[in-house]
């Protein structure tokens, strides 16, 4: 079968015949891809930025971690999918066994592997070998493909924006920086899931209005101070009261912790930059910075369940799987709107 | 009346003979001080490094947050204490009415003041003038000179550790950076709330004795690398769950960073230092970093309670207030261990 | 000026002509009524049921506790509000000292009182004495009218609607038995606050698309079980996650308990009937069952935010005060639709 | 082997020779039971009281549900725990698929059975079928007989009691009614985990020595009214906080409900009799019930963590398993003070 593989670093995945995998352990599942979407994290691995914090896989491997399509066979133990079930996968492949994954914490299972990222065979690919944990079957009769992205991009966005929902109630103010592949669900889900008003900041003035679109109460652009000027005066010079940042380099930290209220809180979702503050700025304004990583399964399933009833929609666009290189450029170079999705030849149930 | 005041920055407090405060406003209290807490805060402020934190307040001004004493006169419409009651007061003045202090969040009420931080007159004197709000009253025949150091380092050290204490059931560790004036109430603290593994980390050896006898289950010398790898031996190389670091400074926040587990929560108490991290870092790992400001009244009507029940005790010595310049300068230099409280002349009931 | 008293029980308020109330205490306000909501409690209040549970309130006195108007005079300590403000008015007068207000638990406070039910005067009258802790600022040029139900019933239900919502995710089903004067807001709230399904039950056949209109996702007629059955089918089975009952009697108790599922949450509003259950169900189904009472100043101001932002409206039609007693008898009789609003001979700012 | 098991309602179990059971399926577990604990649940078992609530099991069956051993003999999937390791046993055997086990929620999954309830055989046998996600390792060389208790009577505590920590602060008062096999563990796991003031009521006098021996802090005698008036007497009128109810029965729902506090919380874990109350109590005082069953897998490692610790000690004592008939009469008689193990002939690794 075809899969675009990563050769070496700073050369683009490769079209490669290779076999197909096959379900040998009693939870393996073997999914035929209908669709897997293009993250901002492919380049980072591409680039070799992330071979330390992966592990230094072995190459070549297979990427693509957002992935949904139709399960083909299964191992002798699985019971909650069967052959032909439409399926979103979760990114991470988990034990079920250790202590997190006995709280519901699948991003912190002991024993995760993330296929596409961490040396195992991602979605970029006609099949893909993952587990029947990962498996959240869709309602029959969907069509997987576009809803690729919601596997890690969506996730993500919902993953931090459930943790500090809590936080806000009405009268309050999140603003989201960055709305691009994370941002436009992020936009989205605080629409869903909270009263307070959005304020998202970006510096691409297409974006501006397209977060209007998406349900932000303001949107304004980035300008040279990241939007600290503007969001200080929405908030009577107070600050805001919780940011949520997709983009995490370029100064956004640094930009976020300046128009943040007192008491506030700072989610980090996007990265790639620094993040320096100081030890007296942290107390003297009780400020809480929060990390994210991916979500959990049973968050996807009501991610999935949001998406069902058209609460959120995602920006998306179909590519040939076989046009993998020229996709990966086109994105790096910013000229991709909304998420890209590849589509392996002849993809159907 | 005697009173300590600042006069200029990097000079010690001058005892001046002042005039009496008065309980002008409806719910003004003058309160007879039986001790001050002498807190590292004091030694920032009197070498100018928080000017611009404080809003470049006008000097003279009386100095001394940490104060307890008996309420001398009260204000018409005062009904929560009377002239004689022991009490211990709230660092903060706030004012009641604005959604902080209507949600019980007193360290950002939006009008408060900090009396002995930012101009207003503090308790390095024979009377303090405070708000109703302030006063917790103490049990009849309670002797508050020595209590005076909850007031702040105590109810600092309880609010920090009633965050972060859901997170710190049976099984987890929490790493205590710092057993000094904080410090010394955070491991007491920890043992009260929680039933959580307690390593405190110190670079002094004699503090380490001392963190095992206040409950720490383990205390180990800071060393070179902050005890790192002493907490990442002690937890099979997964790192703590939690860390909580009363320094602040001096490299405390990258080993804290450093130490603790994916997931894993630092809060910070102490001051002075960078913060240092990345993006990648805190979504990679999903780390949470948590600042603390002061804490509730609630809390510190909790925390009283707790010292009434002998659950914490403090570890303090009594200073005349004519010598604060000599014990500015001792507490400075490392040569006062546990707390020093400030006592004027002939305080009593 | 006018005031509508009870002068015995069972028997109708009576218009009177009494003394102007005055700003004697420093928090003290005048209010001047633009509207007052009738309440349910009213009829009970009038019915005698509540005597003990009110203390045996001396008669008479003014009934009228959802209350909306101008500022008219201030005590000399008040700040959060000026002569001329339009207020919408928390139902509880409350200390701001104890344990509850300190923490914000208003409902809670050990030294309340409930002006218009109590014995204390409410806002059946032309003016109003409360305290500066109960009135909330309305925006300039506001009509606060219409908006005075939100102060009883829209507080209660918003109250009871965020104690829940954490447990409300996507795919949860919620069931709002009753869509009268409380449940109309409820349903409208649970569609802002959450993204759960929303399940109106109702025995009045025009409530039922009058659910729908506010945004129920399905409504269903009570029926002989209370909708148990309906509710059964809707889920598979497997019962509603929570249950929010604006009755509370007539056997609705009986028929949450009966629709709910393993683990489920039942929330009790309305009131007037036995709950009775056995502790075996309780365990082996580990419900919890969560009374609600009013909710918190903030929660108020929160709601009030809601409401300029149009995102709750509110069904209410007005009335004379000099017609009360019919008022009061047409919707003992179940013939006014909405929430009734008093409005004194001519209330203007 | 031998296995004690049931034949018809209200006679007691008999001793019989039953084929081993077999490690079938691939998460099976074969455990060689050291000891298994009495409940009261057995007593209602065998009496029939529970018939339709569990399903009506087919007789005859092994009853039993509170084991702790050695395995014996694993299932080809099993990696958590091999042949020799000491474990006690979660009491229920979950699926780890459904949205309940992929929250952690073990209590609540959709496909659990209850092996000594439901007609699956339980442990008061030579050898015990369980699966890899029941069993909880312990340290080498533990003996895991008289550990049998903690795995339903402890953890059910432990479940309510974590439940309701996050209230318990320094200040409050929690009441456990019933120190028996259940609220002994209470009484302990509230001092571990709280620092609230402990009551322990009781109708046996020897029980109250017992409770202040385990840390409660005062313990009266249930009396005529179920303790109601001593708690109101130690709570200067307001009432308690918290009631955890480890009896149920008897009339201790209606004393529970009087002797709370306004805002108060009732938590149910003992069950039996009739919990009868009204709307009007519950929305005029906002109280909470809440029901408790078992506790999670997570839950019952922690619990062990601290019987590891010394922190939480068990009373429990002996029995051979051929004498089950008589323990269980004994116990029903109100003869055997606090739990009793059954240990069959020859128990050991």
């Amino acid at each position: 079968m075809k899969a675009a593989r990563l050769h070496a670093y700073q050369q683009p995945p490769r079209i490669d015949d290779v076999p197909e995998p096959e379900a040998k352990g009693p939870f393996d599942i073997i999914v035929r891809v209908a669709g897997a979407g293009v993250c901002r994290t492919d380049l980072h691995i591409i680039a070799g930025m992330m071979q330390a914090d992966l592990g230094h896989p072995a190459l070549p491997y297979t990427i693509g971690h957002e992935n949904a399509g139709w399960v083909e066979r299964i191992g002798p133990a699985v019971r909650n999918v069967a052959p032909g079930d439409a399926v979103v996968l979760h990114p991470l492949a988990t034990c079920g066994e250790c202590a997190a994954c006995r709280a519901g914490n699948d991003s912190h299972c002991s024993n995760r592997s993330f296929p596409g990222l961490d040396g195992s065979d991602g979605g970029y690919a006609v099949l893909l070998k993952s587990t029947a944990r990962a498996a959240v079957k869709l309602a029959p009769g969907t069509d997987p493909a576009l809803l690729a992205p919601f596997a890690d991009a969506g996730l993500t966005a919902y993953h931090a924006i459930k943790k500090i929902a809590p936080l806000a109630h009405a009268g309050t103010t999140v603003v989201v920086i960055g709305v691009g592949g994370l941002g436009h669900f992020g936009v989205q889900l605080l629409k869903v899931l909270t009263p307070a008003r959005i304020v998202a900041v970006d510096n691409q003035p297409e974006r501006l209005d397209f977060a209007r679109s998406l349900g932000a109460d303001v949107s304004i652009a980035a300008g040279e101070d990241g939007g600290v000027r503007s969001v200080l005066e929405l908030t009577d010079g107070r600050g805001t009261d919780i940011v949520i940042d997709f983009v995490g380099e370029h100064g956004t930290p640094e930009s976020a912790i300046r128009m943040l209220r007192d008491g506030g809180t700072y989610s980090v979702v996007g990265y790639g930059g620094a993040l320096a503050t100081t030890t007296l700025e942290m107390i003297n304004r009780e400020l809480h910075i929060l990390g994210n990583k991916v979500g959990t399964y049973n968050e996807l399933v009501e991610l999935m369940e949001l998406a069902r009833q058209g609460k959120v929609r995602i920006e998306a666009r179909r590519y040939p799987l076989d046009e993998v290189a020229d996709v990966l450029r086109e994105f790096e170079a910013g000229r991709i709107m909304g998420r890209a999705v590849l589509i392996p030849d002849g993809a159907r149930p």
